[in-house]
């Protein structure tokens, strides 16, 4: 794991006010009440086209190091990390934050969480590097979700998740076979994560950005963060395009060495 | 014609070393010799999602009003605006110069050129705001580019051109049945035309941003100015996005009041 290069003075005032808030007064804060819904940021970097990658599977290289240094520091304000397990099999992520919040050596422990709804982790996990930074104390082991059909049909699942510190997180899926964000959001609530930064991929981040909460209409996203860099990654690339039209507000930009990014909230 | 709001300041600046070179030294310059091809810069407003319309045929709002004046800003600079006949229908745009360049009343006349192999121009031309444009000297009528075995083996095109003081240019189409852009920007440079601003459409943007100058392997955009407004357009959406790779260089950002600009060499 190599070390990262100092985060840029001017991203820590850009990001603070699409950051979540630690409330000291946690009690009386309704967004501390039961079924209140965490802090959610979606945060991803793609090219000038929308791409994520430059093919399905393929690691690519879209945003310079400083952007990478943000991703750690923005690890570091919140409780999880999530991704789809299409991330997982693509990139073999670390997900874990190596930004150092203090001066001393230790860094924020932010708890990986996989959507996941057959379990095919379970074929990658042992010599996945997630796994590995948690057997040196780098990182936390993950919380995956898992459809609950699943499971019932293949007791291997709990057994393996046991053995491995990971948590599993049974998800009813009626009647679509896609977990509804509002229902996975809850969930991870109630196992007291109040924050999360859902980094990708392509079939997370087109989905979740139409996610609504229904009661309330609004958006699922409490922050939208993207950088971009300054290439075409081309038509075979991942794309990032949700099936409807969708209008940012609150947008500021920030500009670095060679990337843009984005913060905004979501109309 | 609505009249624009006055161009941000710091536009001039940022843009300046992506604007063609007025040469007063022109007769020895190489840029200048015949065979030399015009200075091409592309523009466009996109979506995040990297769509430049709602759906084919919508004229769509991306931009801020102050990206609007900058493209007007930038056409002050070019001898010719060139699109694809696919933006002249679905757009009926008027291709003018509103930027004042001195504080009279005058503004920069600006050459419309229109890519239109099989002249589908003819049957809407009559009634567009270009041609009402010309009729109240706000603009110049267009030059259109259209496939010679057309013109060959239809006589009427070059009647309704002269008519209508329409440059007529024939280009030859073999073996593929699009122009090849080197072709066509040196017919534009034996007509004087030393600029061009590309706005457009999405066909045009796409093939044109893979166009190489076979001798240099150079590309032959010398400017990329691509607006992003804070939007996503979605899935259904008119969409750049280029067959291959392609890596920006020289790369500079501009803020605006909610878009960000970037400008850029190709590598
Ligand atoms: N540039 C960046 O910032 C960035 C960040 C992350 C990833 N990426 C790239 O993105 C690509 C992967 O994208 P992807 O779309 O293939 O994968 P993904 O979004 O990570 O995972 C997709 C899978 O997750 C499951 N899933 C996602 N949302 C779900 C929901 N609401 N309910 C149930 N299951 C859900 C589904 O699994 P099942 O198929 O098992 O049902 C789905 O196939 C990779 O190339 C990676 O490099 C880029
Ligand atoms: N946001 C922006 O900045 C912006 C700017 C301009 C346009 N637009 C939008 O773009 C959309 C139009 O895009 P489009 O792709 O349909 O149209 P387009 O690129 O303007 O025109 C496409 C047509 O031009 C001809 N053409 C283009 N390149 C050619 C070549 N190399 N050789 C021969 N013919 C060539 C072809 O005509 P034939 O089919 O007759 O062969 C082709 O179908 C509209 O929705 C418009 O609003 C947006």
């Amino acid at each position: 794991m190599a070390s990262l290069p100092p985060l840029t003075e001017s991203l820590i005032p850009f990001l603070d006010p699409y950051l979540p808030r630690i409330n000291p007064t946690a009690v009386l804060d309704k967004a501390e009440t039961d079924d209140s819904l965490p802090f959610i940021t979606l945060t991803f970097a793609q090219s000038i086209d929308s791409r994520i990658s430059s093919s399905p599977g393929a690691r690519t290289s879209i945003s310079h190091l400083e952007t990478k240094t943000m991703t750690h520091y923005l690890r570091s304000k919140h409780d999880a990390i999530l991704i789809g397990i299409g991330t997982f099999l693509a990139d073999d992520p670390i997900l874990n934050c190596r930004f150092k919040i203090n001066h001393d050596d230790s860094s924020h422990l932010i708890r990986p969480v996989i959507i996941d709804p057959t379990f095919k982790l379970g074929f990658y996990y042992e010599k996945s590097k997630l796994r590995q930074a948690f057997l040196e104390s780098k990182g936390l082991p993950p919380i995956v979700l898992v459809r609950l059909s699943e499971i019932r049909s293949n007791p291997e699942i709990k057994s393996f998740c046991t053995l491995h510190k990971i948590m599993l997180l049974p998800i009813e899926t009626e009647p679509a076979s896609e977990f509804r964000w509002l229902k996975v959001f809850k969930e991870l609530k109630k196992r007291h994560i109040k924050s999360i930064m859902v980094e990708g991929g392509a079939s997370v981040i087109n989905s979740l950005l139409l996610a609504r909460d229904p009661s309330s209409g609004k958006s699922l996203i409490n922050s939208l963060i993207i950088t971009i860099g300054p290439v075409f990654l081309g038509k075979s690339g991942v794309e990032v395009s949700p099936c409807k039209e969708l209008r940012l507000t609150d947008v500021s930009w920030w500009t670095g060495v060679q990337d843009s990014v984005i913060c905004s909230h979501l109309k």
